[in-house]
């Protein structure tokens, strides 16, 4: 039976998945249910953005991922659907499948009997988008959804990069739960040691293959789960020892 | 395979949902389990009902629907069950399922097989609940349960009204995760335009149709997912704002 | 289908839940998941094996259950795997399974196939505990995961004990979402009335059988859910209101 997963801002006081997920099930009797997350922060696409795209690849083929993070509901941003050799995905035309789209056909959800006639232009996770996800989940043809759509709307994020020194260049991607603050640099870019890891004024020299390996209070560089570098400290929050949010730049040099 | 949905206000640091979903799983192999939510203010049997109403209704027929939070465990409080043409519910007799008994047949749960030998009486989620759920999963007899109960417990709820002139007199029925007023005033009542909407001492007078529809910081009345009307402010919390709690009576007339 | 119950500390606002479930369905298609939590405090082993502890029991034979709160990720510390007449679990050895090790066979996995090419060390949560329970929810064979692990670690937990004259002693195991005190002193040990019940400076001389037989604002003593004594207060935190913590002595003696 088909697997639909569902990332939403949600939260897990309102009626909102409840309703996304019965009328899945209606739709599409016997779907099997993921929750990846609802507890997106209120309207924070980037963050749905960057779940999404390190969840997805662990799902089997044909797999198809639900992902609302919706402030525009209502607006004329398109419903998008989108296929890749591997999966399904269903979202608001919004930059939340941004490192999703390459190599991606993608289509504008305007066929008419998938629009539910709901209350209101407020709620389109159970109006629209669910009986999307639920179409394909059915079996639904994907080209039959709408238009083709040439260019989805993609979070202007920017990439990191070496300097001829090989000095890197990145931002803190995500922070995670533990505070471990997972960079968006590749961890084969590593300059080697010994080096000097920087974020804003704090720097670390200290590398590590994972966290229980750094004694107790001091920060390292790791290699993440994602193939990129990340820094971290045993048993505590480093985002929070340091102050550091999303976003903030990262710079790795020799030392 | 029976869709069994759960609804209480055990959080998820404790072993109760895992207990109520293993005695499920035990008693009635196969069944399908949907979270809906774990995350009601401890004891706000309101606000379960609130959600309750709001999500059954998109879950397709034969649903079986269990609700727990249920600050009288173990007291003389029934055990109820509910039958409606779409639907079944299992939950404490007090007041959760208000806006659910039109029309339904309500029994009190009593067949001594169901009351597992559990250890007190404080945890009748799993001892009494989750196997009276799993017997209507199975495809017991509803009426099997135990004796009909005539008069099951209703939260007094105040109802909207219309003045002569127009005015409409509801209450804030609800506080969702974004911070948005959810009233129970019928979107269908809606004075039209010129109108001048009241929360205490706070007004709008901006009708939207979306929330992303509304200028940045300027609050407005829109038509919201359940039907009734709602007040927002695009990207931020109202009731945060304007220090708003659930309850509170809104007033919506001609300007 | 094979049941795998899912309990980690890795919150719900990263991709870490959406990747363990992801590779389950992955290596295991078809098998049903199920949430016990994701909620445990950040490496709080302790509050992982009191909720497994408690929740495994309720759920069917045969069920897998896959605990990973996991600090020591890729130190040298064993994953383990368990099997009892009833279950199987499969968790870091770090006493998450203590309560759960009496009779059971233990294996070290470190069969080969087993470990996915994940990036790093800092993940294996995805890349070696999900293959091991996706394998044993595909039938393999439990002999096949490693050796025999004779020692598997177990948290040093004090055991509760009984003075000559009847006067009981123990500690606070667990506080639930409701601030309930539940203990670790069986309640089939209790004194009987009158007594007097000990938590640091404050006492108890109440005896109840559920929560709403107390009267609002005054604390009493009840048998709990789990077989052992429980301290509360109607409606409201006792564990806020006395200050107490997880551990905290609790001694009754008849009065």
């Amino acid at each position: 039976m088909a697997l639909v997963t569902l990332l939403t801002d949600f939260g897990w006081t309102d009626y909102y998945v409840g309703a996304v997920k019965g009328t899945l099930l209606r739709l599409a009797p016997g779907v099997q249910i993921v929750d990846l997350s609802h507890d997106i922060p209120p309207g924070d696409v980037e963050a749905a953005m960057f779940l999404l795209a390190a969840a997805a690849p662990t799902f089997p083929p044909g797999t198809i991922h639900l992902g609302i993070v919706d402030p525009g509901v209502g607006s004329t941003r398109r419903l998008l659907a989108t296929r890749t050799t591997d999966a399904l995905f269903v979202a608001p035309d919004n930059g939340l499948l941004t490192p999703l789209l390459a190599g991606a056909e993608a289509r504008s959800i305007e066929r008419p009997d998938l629009l539910l006639p709901g209350s209101g232009s407020t709620f389109h996770g159970r109006d629209r988008f669910a009986p999307a996800a639920a179409f394909l989940a059915r079996g639904g043809v994907f080209e039959a959804l709408g238009p083709e759509v040439p260019d989805p709307v993609r979070l202007p994020l920017p990439a990191p990069w070496r300097e001829a020194d090989g000095s890197l260049h990145g931002r803190v991607a995500h922070i995670d739960r533990f505070g471990n603050l997972v960079t968006d640099i590749p961890a084969a870019w590593f300059v080697g040691l010994p080096f000097r890891a920087e974020v804003g004024r704090h720097a670390v020299t200290r590398w590590a293959s994972h966290y229980a390996e750094l004694p107790p209070g001091e920060p390292g560089l790791l290699p993440g789960s994602l193939g990129t570098l990340e820094l971290a400290v045993a048993g505590a929050s480093l985002a929070a020892r340091w102050g550091v949010q999303r976003g903030a730049p990262v710079r790795i040099r020799r030392a």
